[in-house]
């Protein structure tokens, strides 16, 4: 069976295709991730692509989930050590591939994978396409902030861009704040250096000049800091993927450590464990909300079509935050607005103009 | 009394030059500050300098610190928002520049100060002199790890810089651990993105490529990621400013994030307040290891001399840790430590060439 096949010729519900074959661990990880979904929302689908050998002896734990699922079987999959280049031109018949494919093809209304992220973005570009004028994706996601979440791109899908790169990922950003959270006019800054001299890199200077003549679909704020991401000073912080990648791990770590130490210095002390006992229905809540698991998942924005990349690592919960949030795009009509607001602005030669960093 | 002459001709302990004009509060926190490392170590004694009548209501209420503080009027301060180049012409006279120049002249053994950091950082450039062949200063601080605690440099002195600016670094921050945390033969990592395919921007992969190859007062094990600063993966963590400062002020939003998560989560829940007394003992244990002002203080690596910068919002007790960072440098003998390992490695043409960045 073909993937150019309709599975579910009834579109009404969200269709999702997934790698099942990607990350550290395939199947294991990701196919309880889809019935933590599926358990939410029974309504959505799931094409896997991958190895059905390897799928089956866990699917078919979940027989609900079966009701709802159809797997196309592959033998080829992206490894994770691979180099994109490499997997790009060896990936016709991929788990990976098939799964875009099937967005490209009008199959599935998101793409979600664990895999090789080099691997999975090169495909991505190549099979749906950049939205017309932009010229890179950068990979967008959300960071939990103190009273609500920031919208945070590129987080790593480049390292150093110029600034007219830049200047889209602030539009990018800011119409995916629009489409996934429903802010009407988000607010939009450039991350950047705090101290009183320096303000900035060459390339975040120019691309706060750009911002600060151009529409954009938001409202620019200007320079934002590190700390700003948790404040919730802006709705969108805008950054090349080198200084968000960066940001990204480093408040991860500290998460994880400030934990360990709770964790530590409380099961040291007898009162304490007590304490800790009458205050477990809180801890619990508290340990829910700073769960990284729960934003993991971030989507390549400036694709003609989504594709979510989860964590390689994660265990099934944090996968199923990856496929709730491909769930969300589809469901908002994410690439539909993307493309109406792009198209609009491309009058905008200076923002929108072609080729100057095209691979 | 210029500041030529020796106020404390017996140098057998340390003297500190501070300039307590500096930051966002002036002698306001200085003193207090002074006063709290006064009580911990009543051998170091302190050289003021700054407004005699707005220093004096603040000493005068610690009479023990009295005794071991000389204080040198001036009316002249460097603004907050002043720009660097700015300040440094008008810098004569002023109490940020006299506590450098005390240090310079041999009068103080460090300077420390929450003032303007690229004024100081202009200053101390001017005034300390570089190390032979060091192109730039960095800033270079101490960051809480799982079991110990990470080095880290540049936090902001710089924007991004090129590979074999970002080389010596490593050479500053490897002296840093052995001087300042008696490591004696430290481990260095490269902060760089962890994607699979991105191996991070030229300047790191070519910094990369110098320290594979160069001898360094340490050992150099490649690219490390945002989450091993907190892992403590390595003794130093290298990267230019633009990626350090970043880091910095995200860690410590995050950590902020998650200390009012906490308070709000458990202050809901009538059973969780009954615990948090029980373990009152150890939430405080806690409180302190996470409190950002025990890791305030950053010193400017590469000058011939101690000169560190404070937090310019920081309160008493954070300003007395940039007070306890200056001081255990000088009693390590970190500039003759530094001078030392420098000279050595001066053969090493790649790596200690003159003046391809400097200014």
């Amino acid at each position: 069976m073909s993937t150019k096949d309709s599975y579910f010729p009834n579109l009404h519900s969200i269709t999702i295709a997934v790698d099942a074959m990607g990350g550290d661990f395939g199947p294991e990880v990701a196919i309880p991730g889809i019935n933590l979904l599926h358990e939410e929302n029974r309504d959505i689908r799931f094409l896997l692509f991958g190895d059905e050998s390897r799928i089956n002896p866990y699917l078919s734990k979940f027989p609900s989930l079966m009701k709802v699922t159809h797997i196309v079987h592959t033998d080829k999959m992206v490894r994770m050590d691979e180099k994109p280049s490499a997997a790009l031109r060896a990936s016709k018949g991929t788990s990976m591939r098939m799964a875009i494919e099937a967005v490209e093809s009008g199959q599935a209304h998101a793409a979600v994978s664990a895999g090789n992220t080099g691997a999975l973005m090169a495909m991505a570009k190549v099979v749906l396409r950049m939205l017309p004028g932009i010229h890179r994706p950068a990979l967008c996601s959300v960071f939990p902030s103190l009273e609500s979440s920031t919208v945070m791109l590129d987080l790593g899908a480049n390292v150093l861009v110029d600034a007219e790169t830049l200047a889209q990922f602030a539009v990018l950003g800011a119409v995916f704040a629009k489409a996934y959270k429903n802010i009407p006019m988000p607010t939009v800054g450039l991350l950047n250096v705090g101290s009183e001299e320096m303000k900035g890199p060459d390339h975040v200077r120019a691309a706060a000049e750009i911002l600060s003549k151009v529409e954009i679909p938001g409202l620019y704020k200007g320079f934002v800091e590190g700390d700003d991401i948790t404040k919730g000073t802006v709705d969108v912080v805008v950054c090349d993927g080198y200084a968000g990648n960066i940001a990204l791990k480093t408040g991860e770590g500290v998460g994880r450590m400030t934990g360990l130490y709770f964790k530590r210095i409380i099961t040291a002390d007898p009162l304490a464990i007590m304490g800790g006992l009458l205050a477990s229905f809180a801890l619990k809540k508290f340990k829910h909300k700073v769960d990284p698991r729960r934003y993991n998942g971030a989507v390549f924005v400036g694709l003609n079509g989504i594709c979510v990349k989860s964590h390689g690592g994660t265990d099934a919960m944090g996968f199923s935050s990856a496929l709730r949030m491909a769930a969300q795009l589809a469901r908002h009509g994410y690439t539909k607005k993307v493309a109406d607001e792009i198209n609009r602005l491309m009058s905008q030669e200076s923002l929108l103009s072609h080729g100057t960093f095209e691979e």
